[in-house]
């Protein structure tokens, strides 16, 4: 098996990146696709494949597309060409998808890839999806992401049967808006582990494995989470500073502690953004991502690989076709 | 002037309605709606109006609105008469909500009420609606909750000519979908301090005094944004927790410290949502509501009434009506 790792996107690339890929121990080869100077001092025990320009983080994808000789394009054209299993990148998201969704192409019956993303709670994890990849979707498209989204859950993290919600205003059947209550009917009909409703306070405590919503609201969700995160944490350096010498204290004496908590809530234990629904296993980390985030998007790509999650969505979303609402 | 009060509301009541009551020093009369037994033993200089029935937190509105009993139902009803000039609840949000626009009637040209909620952020506050008074928004509606936002800052954090920005998942003007480009450009056409999209994450910057969302999406977020609060702390305590002596000591030592901050981050300087449109001033607290957020829900609400938001409210619907697009 061959991973591959954008060497220059993300905010603290190439460090962080090549010190991922130096602490990988595992049984697969790792391709870092980026400017060979910059990384063939440091990078040990990987391939380079060398590529000459770089999409900026705040490039329009519609531009950034252009770019065949970018990081970004030379590491999809390599899983395209099958020299490599998985593309992993921390740089523009939209220029990532546009090209994956492009070069890769579709897995068969799926209408509208997604991106889906670990949220950690009170009580594990929650597979959040579309997060973005779309900004329209149609009630089916809802239904394939909770397929989708439950063969990823049970591939990564091994369970079984995992359950999905839909993110609504109310737990009832009769609420949220009318598109959510045709998606409630065809989800109820189409899959087997269907939840019902979930709030907004509900998704923290894990209640579900899947969470259904459509790209606008996963996306405003997903960064609203991180910066209340942020927020949460900058009052706290705001009290500490603004209290008496024990709260001082107590704040020098805590701060890296709770760093380390709020670390595991903003940054992911899976690495990053799933893209579920294109040919290709493709990871898109946070441009602020840290080596050990990319260290381990690199390993739940390998697992993505090796538990042949695509072929699952593939032979499930046929199955649907063929009118089985079992998925298996 | 008279400010109505909710006794029996929210999961604390009627202990810290009595309690906010008794605290306030105000140039102003209040009402107590709710059980007479229960409350005349410990309220001090307030009236209180007897009502028979309370509506459960879970009750469904369209079941709740028939208690007209209820210390809901009398609440408005008195407000209705003009017995009282605002009427604050930490009860059942969606019968309030319910009451409220049926029996108190909408402000002329308001097609659809919303409620509005201060979101407290490093550079203060910026009020977000719809937060839920609506599951289904036209475009020209967001329009009018533009306005209606920009009132009501205008009044109460006495801003002059505060911005407006437009939830989005993308900062350029073509970004978000269909629904969120018409509106972009008709907020354009019609706000003179339209500032545009804002993401997810620069929501708790401040950036916009005002931040317009349909009520699907405000009410998902208003939700998570509480949960990821508690979510923190929770794992701040488990941190702890799970620390070495030294840990712990930081924990004791901060503890109450790092709580008061985040009880900033979640409860309202300005004491619940207001609900924006109709022919009344009405405030609906937080269910876990304690009694420093009623009390300054009931000044909320008494600065609403004189600074005459819903007569502005109605002077600029009405202005905008005739083709003026300047606000005033």
């Amino acid at each position: 098996m061959k991973i591959g790792v954008d060497g220059m996107g993300g905010d603290y690339a190439p460090q962080v990146v090549i010190e991922a890929v130096n602490s990988i121990k595992g049984e697969f080869d790792i391709v870092v696709v980026g400017n060979e100077k910059a990384l063939k001092n440091e990078l040990k025990n990987a391939e380079i494949v060398h590529a000459e320009e770089v999409i900026e983080m705040e490039e329009e994808p519609q531009k950034a597309i252009k770019k065949k000789n970018s990081s970004i394009g030379i590491g999809i054209a390599l899983e395209k060409e099958e020299k490599i299993d998985a593309f992993i990148s921390a740089g523009n998201t939209g220029a990532y998808v546009m090209f994956s969704v492009l070069e890769l192409g579709r897995i068969e019956n799926v209408r509208r890839p997604a991106l889906g993303v670990f949220f950690p709670g009170k009580n594990g994890y929650t597979f959040v999806l579309d997060v973005g990849a779309n900004v329209e979707s149609k009630v089916e498209d809802m239904v394939d992401f909770g397929i989708m989204g439950s063969m990823c859950v049970e591939g990564l993290i091994e369970k079984k049967n995992p359950t999905v919600g839909l993110l609504s205003i109310g737990e009832e059947e009769i609420k949220g808006s009318y598109f959510n209550k045709e998606i409630f009917n065809l989800m109820k009909e189409k899959l087997p582990n269907f939840y019902g409703n979930i709030e907004g306070h509900k998704i923290l405590d894990n209640v579900v494995d899947v969470l259904v919503c459509d790209g606008f609201v996963g996306n405003v969700l997903l960064k609203f989470g991180e910066s209340v995160v942020d927020t949460v944490w900058w009052a706290m350096k705001e009290g500490i500073k603004k209290g008496k010498i024990f709260a001082k204290l107590g704040g020098i004496l805590l701060q890296k502690h709770i760093k380390k908590e709020l670390g595991r809530l903003r940054y992911q234990k899976y690495g990053g953004a799933i893209l579920l629904g294109v040919k290709g296993v493709n990871i898109i980390c946070h441009g602020r991502s840290d080596a050990e985030t990319i260290r381990n998007a690199i390993y739940t790509a390998e697992k993505y690989v090796k538990k042949r999650i695509n072929k699952k969505i593939e032979e499930n979303l046929k199955r649907r076709k063929n009118g089985k609402n079992n998925l298996f």
